[in-house]
């Protein structure tokens, strides 16, 4: 059975491991406070570029957008996300949990346009009863989004005007960010995005690790105690050595962007071979993502014998399904593949 | 320096980090659903003798809590602990996060008499005015309590009873329950857990994993809709096969509960040491945490040589200080404390 | 000034004050216990032709959506409603504050179709991951909806049939319900409601009281320890006598369908003016809300003499406005507008 | 029956009744922006001989206390309130509802000593660990206490030093201020409260109200978008002119003072006769509130004919009941109970 469902079947990167049993009997505190936290935290840093910037490790994205979300938002605020986001559909109301409304917006192949947002804005202090109605205190993206698609350098600028016209952070879920880093079709770096973005997360489940994702807080605007917020939740690790030696791990030797580029390499041959055999695409995803418009009763054939991410209905006889590749993603996995097709 | 200020200093098992490398290629699915979360369940159901038992799988201990808390209460109760119990002091609120009074009451070395709880409810349904309280909705305890004290079968016999007299469940946090049950002075072995309690968790985090807890819920009583529960906590691991291969290894051999006693006999070589030096108990902990009360320079001098936990100012000269031993301490270790005690 | 801007901008009818002046001596029990409320729940009963009918009071209506949809709802749930509802725009989040999203839905006029609630509930339970997304655990809808417009009998029992289907309850705002009730143009009766919906309330506020919603529970369905929620909510009044009073007089002698009329007459003669001087409607509104589309300039000059209520922009150079009457509103007034149009 | 249960079972004073009679047909705006409302927070102002304190209207104590508590705090914040705090006790957790601990401390008679709250802050800051626990945010009195008992003056400067001290704000629930304020043994006036308070609510409920409470924050420290909190929280009420109807006639021409005194001597009287007669007090009590110790089977047979409030059992043969007064009690109910007695 072939595995193209999803960028977090596998377990971790083998140098991760290594180093895990390597630190494995060394004494550390907890709670975050250990050498190998503090070392990661600050090649992240670098890699950014932004020496200003404020290192967090959580364990997974729904958990680390409900953590940023509430901990930014004052209580009468919402967030604003495409309706496709991932905060808006697949996380159980973990936003709506903590008291927050996700306030939607209508998007394209996944993004928020800053013109729908500055409609949305505008519209909201327009209003004379917007005092009846819960203030928009955020603006939520995903990069690459649920679609695998991307913003351009000057898309995310346009919406980080906006957000600082208005006053309120812009914020960035990363989860599958080292895909959206290696594209070939992006003009956005890291350092960027550390430079554009209010708060922003860099994927580590879908990117390598076993768990793990890193919050960066881009202009000593951590909020207060945020250890105690992360605490509430429900979230501290007692072990943050995971989580230390992991991204430790992935921000040595530029192992980060050396992995999300494998699952851009195997989806390129992908793709290719998705566009020779004659597939229609459902759009151009420029990332580790890839969604296809498939007859039904072809998908039934094709699901004996490989996992793949059912997406949506396209009519009556067709269904959309997702192929996702990953660090993990071998060519021997996408030859095997390509026989089947 | 040595390391005696907690039992979660040390990275994980050797057989499980042996077993993530070796299960690390396999292509599993997400969430709780691949074949080690599976074994891992089969093995604790036989481990608790209890084949009705359901296992879910948790990363941290506060999360824990606050999770089985606010999925088993309704939403105008609020749980009854001891004033010293985790959920009471230690936990930043979770519980309150989620709406839920911890309804708190006084304790003898953290442990909950089942008299007091009585009192508690026959005042609460005694008062008149009743209807404007919280209800009280659940009874929590720890064992080991967080004195490192443990419950006879006796005593937890009772305090069920007493719940299932007023038809609220029962639930042990059992963050460090291999070393309750490892003690040479319990009457208290898993089977008995998995009998009496209605929900209990079996810790991980500080009994060899890198992370993880095990809810076991004793009699078909999990909650409905748990998964979506845990997701709308953000608590729902993506790579569940970290905590299901993590949990598969300590229950396979017998592993968990061999590894729970070397921290009993490595405590019991080192209250042996304290004894015959005539250092002062706070009292007597049957299990893996040794509650010392020391001049307060003598206290200085030995913090810069060993790592401690402060747990309380006992009088204006003296303080109590913690010393925790774990699955992973040497008799290298002790020997090494006893030279500077 | 003339005042068209709303249904609350007078007190009380009359005889709510001759009542209260008449009892106000009388020491009574505190908290809804009282003589007064008795008697009001009893006539609401018989109003509805529903024995099994239990009857609560509330202050406000926000306070009666959130805690009505809390009080159902389970945690993982939230509620359904039109994008145009009152609990999706302008409560401030109310919903969302209590953990609960509300899942908005495409409207007609203000109403929403079974079919499109339908189509919903089956894609929700149709998707695989639908464990990851918030279950949908209760259809709200306000008649008369906030566009003025009113179901049909057969609509609202399309909608009663599809929320038993999925056993799911189905709750009525009836914020304005009297105006819907003495509409001209409904085939709903108060007997009707009691009988097909699970749960639903009678707007006081609007409808003569100074304050005061009855909340109708159809079947025996009133949530265990309501009143404790209530309470929980902040939203239990000490004098519930204030709206015991209220509505066993709105509820005496059929007060509550006359005084209603009076806003539907009043509305008609307004309608009809508007027709005659070739004004343009937004839509058909039966009941006691006017939405007209006026040129801005024309609106400029109006609000110098009459309030009336901004309601949206409907293009460059025009607005939609609300005149709305009430059970307060004189032909006196409605000359006085006649004058100035 | 005679009625001494409470101070909230008759209706509202006359001249209460006799203003809203007289201005209900005024078509006013809603929400709290009528002229009544303006007019009773002027009022209020002189009162307090402070003008730049902001007041707010809402309608009852629970929900005020839950408002302002939670309006103030910071998420990961908690209250500090005496264990028989209404907060603590009677409001059936409307605090934690909206995520916030309750941290009770011990009291006497009702009052916390400004050392108990020192003792308390300094052990949260002393400890390591304090990120991991609630951080203590406000601290909550009530004035008269539960127990009907009085701060001085020096009381109240000591806890509000060490409030500035710790930077947290101080919060008085002046549910019964009144009857504090006309009591013969206090050295307390209102502008004292106006100036040490940060915010404290002057109750009407209690005090000659149908209902209505008006916050005072006394120094330009009104909460952000306060009217936002409050529609959040369903406490919004949009016939706001019955809360400053209320309020603008209880502060014109003294009319709080005056009928507050009212309960103050009628109580007095009551004390007097139960000393004559050697009843046993629980407690000195200054205000309306006199808690007196009785036999059982006296108090079955004093029940058959007068409503008291049942406050707690004091041993096997005796109860602790409440006798309260009121603005509306007369003299011919005291003389009433004295043949009873």
């Amino acid at each position: 059975m072939l595995s193209f469902e999803c960028d977090y079947n596998k377990g971790a990167h083998g140098k991760i491991l290594k180093r895990l049993a390597e630190t494995n009997e060394e004494p550390l505190s907890g709670y975050g406070s250990d050498k190998y936290c503090t070392m990661a935290k600050e090649k992240i840093r670098a890699s950014c570029q932004n020496p200003e910037a404020e290192v967090h490790f959580l364990t997974g994205g729904t958990q680390t957008n409900q953590i940023v979300i509430d901990a930014m938002l004052t209580k009468y605020q919402g967030v604003i996300a495409a309706e496709t986001g991932h905060v808006s559909q697949h996380e159980a109301g973990a936003i709506e949990f903590t008291g927050h409304k996700v306030i939607t917006l209508p998007h394209t192949e996944g993004k928020l346009a800053a013109e729908t947002v500055r409609r949305c804005l505008e519209e909201f202090y327009g209003d004379e009863n917007h005092e009846h109605m819960v203030f928009p205190g955020m603006v939520y993206i995903s990069h690459p989004t649920e679609y695998g698609t991307l913003y351009s350098l000057r898309e995310l600028e346009e919406l980080s005007a906006l957000c600082r016209e208005y006053g309120i952070p812009f914020y960035m879920d990363g989860a599958r960010l080292g895909y959206g880093l290696a594209s070939r079709e992006t003009d956005v770096a890291l350092p960027d995005i550390a430079r554009i973005m209010d708060v922003f997360y860099i994927g580590g489940t879908k990117v390598g690790a076993l768990c793990g994702e890193a919050v960066v807080f881009t202009h000593h605007n951590t909020p207060e105690h945020f250890l105690t917020t992360v605490k509430q939740h429900g979230a501290l690790l007692a072990k943050g050595r995971l989580l230390g030696v992991q991204f430790d791990t992935l921000f040595t030797d530029n192992l980060y962007m050396e992995i999300s580029r494998n699952a851009i390499e195997t989806a390129d041959v992908l793709k290719k071979l998705f566009k020779e055999k004659g597939y229609r695409f459902l759009l151009d995803s420029p990332a580790n993502q890839i969604f296809i418009v498939l007859e039904n009763d072809r998908l039934e054939r094709l699901k004996k014998q490989v996992n793949v991410s059912f997406w949506e209905r396209a009519d009556e006889g067709h269904t959309v399904v997702r192929f996702a590749t990953s660090w993990a993603t071998t060519m021997e996995e996408i030859e095997a593949l390509e026989e089947l097709l």
